[in-house]
């Protein structure tokens, strides 16, 4: 298809200037959500990194859910939610970890994964890393491996790719 | 495909009791997620209730972004993304609604829809209809209108479909 060939989608990424706070300069993902050629089109290149064999992708709340739950149903495997705290309603297993300011905390239902799973962890964007690792940490916890995180966009210069080096990271946009 | 046809998703919805709070049973679809085959046929049986010559899938954050996004790759549709207050980082319309103690506020990008722009509204629960109805409400002050409201789980006995009687309301899995 002659669409999808010419469709770059670092077109539909956007520059929100001063977001969430002054000097910082967001990569907004929402004109790319909004053109289905673009979305499937993230989405299928998301699919050609998962490798084969894997028991579920992990998708991190809340802008993972959107291209977890996307690359899950092109795929058709399960999914498996990576919450803020209080949200899962069942017996979850939580992680702590250091934000610039602060800490945050993440949950995962402890029956989700099992020893021996194999998970593709997938978020909108991979930025400082803190967010992916504590979500590598919590299911590796679980006796799961991750076998590969991706991200829609990845912003280079912030080096989370070194924070998860142990992982194959695949990024669908890079900026430096 | 026999496993399909075999496959009831009632079989995929937990109950825990007390959740969020003492005296509620949750009903939680996280075993549904987590089943490929019981995503896939969820988002396929949603899809089957979108009406042709729609513009876009709105999906309520969080749970909604699952099945919304599934949806949105299923038909290769764009999603246009209902945010709790600060989330969302340009221009936003902004509703508040009330809750049983307090009130909440839902956003959508102002630019996501235009006058004129039909939408199928995606939740994963529909219960006493508080959130869904102030999403249709956020929709249509932006000048698009709301052709249909999928959900997975209803909850008949809280009414919510009556607080949103002008638009076609269609669940998966009801419980009294």
């Amino acid at each position: 298809m002659t669409v999808k060939q010419a469709l770059d989608l670092r077109d539909y990424i956007r520059d929100i200037p001063d977001f969430p706070k002054p000097g910082i300069v967001f990569k907004d993902i929402t004109p790319l959500l909004a053109d289905g050629s673009a979305f499937c089109t993230s989405v299928s290149e998301l699919a050609c990194h998962v490798p084969q064999d894997i028991d579920a992708i992990v998708g991190i709340e809340s802008r993972g859910f959107l291209f977890g739950a996307g690359l899950a149903q092109q795929l058709c495997m399960g999914l498996v939610p990576v919450r803020k705290p209080g949200k899962l309603p069942a017996d979850v297993h939580a992680i702590e970890y250091e934000l610039e300011y602060g800490v945050d905390r993440l949950e995962i239902h402890r029956d989700a994964l099992s020893e021996g799973h194999k998970v593709v962890i997938v978020d909108d964007l991979l930025a400082t890393g803190g967010t992916v690792r504590a979500t590598i940490n919590l299911v590796q916890q679980l006796g799961a491996e991750v076998v590969a995180c991706l991200f829609v966009v990845e912003l280079l210069a912030l080096g989370g790719r070194q924070r998860i080096s142990e992982v194959p990271v695949h990024s669908l946009i890079t900026y430096e």
